[in-house]
């Protein structure tokens, strides 16, 4: 580990820290978006941008931006970011992690007395993770002009739409099309890395060569919700039993692609649920979510049509009818920018870091960005890969080495890059 | 079907329709035991035995019991019965046409100017399905010296104690110990078949040879809750994994027994339930519950010998902990009494009528009766096998029908009856 690093690795840390104490105090660390506790957690946020001399507002999307002006402003923008809203009871550091590195690195460049030639922007974007509203990176794919009328009227349980949210909290839904951005050259993001890679290998940071695709499946099952006691098995509609054995082909088709080469495969069930859920009637309905994801869309085409084929024989052989089987969600892989990976590892080499190339089995606003500009990430290492829980840690060094490699890329491109280059 | 019956079919269809309509409107036929609407049910139900020259009372154990007296109350007392609670969104028939078939069957003796030697009870049986307090058969249990302290305690999700429940609908938990009768010669059943061998084969009625043993086992599986995107298939501690091989293990077994020869074996997952229940999240913890039937305990004990050994090899497979693999409930079969049958038999007969020997695979209150007096039952057809559905459904003619077999058995019981003999 350096430690002469070009920025300040306690009050990158200090940030880090404060904007976890903003949190639901009955289930640390949460700060879900939407919610006042998100609010209040921007508004620190907005404070400490503005501390750092950056000129900060809310595009109509939602998004927390401070921007420090270049030299040439005309050269476009340098973005860093990523996210300060979280899920239940995770995110210490999840998100705000990524943020915090893009204040710290526009406060090193001033105390080193840099002043880019390129706009640098920081972004908080709206509302990653999962909302409420059924929708994640609201911000990012506002910003990149993938935020559509039908999500504007997807609305939470307790009725309100995402558009009258999104005016909540300093967007304007009826000027999307505006929102998305044409003048920025580079998004750089750092994240924990959520997956033990980085700790197992004792490594300092990770470049990110490509983002998963996700594609989520909704299975349905219908039988017939029959007395368990006075229905001989042979009579039975049991959907619960074609919903398991599913879940048995989602697991050994998905180790099986996993291992036949070296792109990355995962697939999961991750909710089921029974109906009526009593112990004394047989299933009449049996819903599941298969969670896929892979840098390989060809691997995605494999996983569906097996799992489609197996799905409607577990059906059949239960004698239940397969009521749906829907793609409900569907994000293509992203490759990350060469020329921005180069810059990161030249970052990490020339600080005499240990790195790898490894893929991200999460999505993130990053994913998005590349929507309308080269982006790419830093993974930083997490304590036994643990996530999206209380227990999610990454220590004061790995953020302030990761957050470093990103500050040489900034310089590096900050150099090299130029419009429609 | 005979149609010169003993008794006043009408009359008994319409207790048995007029009691239905005392149901929670949005959810019909619900009649939850202990709640005001069950209350209510009861109160009219007191009036009409009552109204049929009843001696009416609630015994310690919550039971409703309107009596006969006979002409020699010495001889000890002949029950008929059932009860009048509901489970949630059915119950029009399931409980309630033994009750009512109890009381027509006094009042057909009336009018027939019969007056029996020995007392004849009719027995609304108190919360004979499970309640929200997590018990079935709670009066039977008590009326039975089968209500123990430690069942008193049970809680419903509010808080009240089933000891409180109990003391609200006029029973006293205090005095539980002078609950058990050692009066009563015989008890019979009228229930609906809640299965389809008797619509299937055109028959009238059903005499029950045994009633099968319900075990209740509980497996849980502990794994690790890890992202869905970031953990590698290798990786992987998913419980619902193990939990979906188990819900398939007891399919097969299950299938297997119940077609090696004439005994009655059933097997069900019906409950099962996945934490956290993301569809990001690979599941750190699964239960479920497995519920299993047999008239045979030998393939009981081979079931769950089987089932032990494959749950903990699925634990095994997907490098979970086998958290729990517990018996929450363990009823023994119930042989029905084979004078009783007989005089079932002949009664049935003696009408012309169409019957079969047939086991249930529920359970009822016949089976803690069996713990103090010989005990029998009497299947009526429903129609399609339908039950705790608002679907259910049994024919006027059906439930005079049956009544009928238990009215002359009834009668012949009552002249050779003697206490202990």
């Amino acid at each position: 580990m350096k430690t002469n690093l070009p920025l300040d690795a306690d009050r990158l840390w200090a940030d880090v820290m404060a904007l976890a104490e903003i949190t639901d105090p009955s289930r640390p660390y949460t700060r879900r978006s939407f919610t006042s506790l998100f609010l209040e957690g921007r508004a620190w946020l907005a404070r400490r941008f503005a501390d750092a001399g950056l000129v900060t507002r809310i595009d109509v999307a939602g998004n927390l931006i401070g921007r420090l002006e270049g030299s040439n402003p005309a050269l476009g923008v340098i973005a860093i970011g990523s996210h300060s809203d979280t899920v239940p009871s995770g995110g210490r550091f999840d998100g705000i992690a990524g943020v915090a590195t893009g204040l710290e690195i526009v406060r090193a460049m001033r105390d080193a007395g840099v002043r880019p030639r390129h706009s640098i922007e920081i972004i908080d974007f709206l509302a990653e993770e999962p909302s409420e509203y059924g929708l994640s990176c609201v911000g990012s794919r506002g910003i990149t002009g993938s935020l559509d009328g039908k999500m504007l009227d997807l609305a939470e349980p307790g009725g309100e739409k995402l558009r009258d949210a999104l005016r909540r909290v300093g967007g304007d839904p009826d000027r999307l099309d505006q929102a998305r951005r044409d003048d920025i050259l580079a998004f750089l993001e750092l994240h924990i890395e959520q997956g033990i890679v980085l700790e197992s290998r004792s490594l300092d940071v990770g470049i990110v060569t490509s983002i998963v695709g996700v594609r989520r499946i909704e299975v349905v099952f219908q039988g017939e919700a029959d007395h368990a006691g006075t229905t001989p098995m042979a009579l039975r509609h049991d959907a619960l039993v074609a919903a398991a054995n599913t879940v048995a082909s989602v697991r050994r088709i998905a180790d099986q692609l996993s291992t036949e080469g070296s792109d990355y495969f995962v697939a999961t069930v991750g909710v089921l649920t029974v109906d009526p859920s009593a112990s004394n009637i047989v299933p009449g309905r049996s819903r599941l979510i298969i969670d896929a994801r892979t840098t390989k869309p060809a691997l995605m085409r494999r996983f569906e049509e097996a799992i489609d084929g197996e799905s409607a024989a577990h059906a059949s052989a239960a004698r239940v009818t397969r009521a749906s089987f829907a793609t409900l969600s569907d994000g293509q892989p992203m490759v990350c920018d060469p020329n921005l990976r180069a810059a990161l590892r030249q970052g990490a080499r020339d600080q005499g870091l240990r790195e790898t190339d490894l893929p991200s089995g999460a999505g993130h606003d990053a994913v998005f960005m590349s929507r309308i500009c080269p982006s790419a990430m830093v993974f930083v290492p997490c304590r036994a890969g643990k996530s999206h829980s209380p227990e999610e840690w990454a220590d004061r060094d790995a953020i302030a080495t990761g957050a470093a490699v990103i500050y040489q890329a900034v310089k590096a491109l900050d150099q090299s890059l130029t419009r429609n280059a």
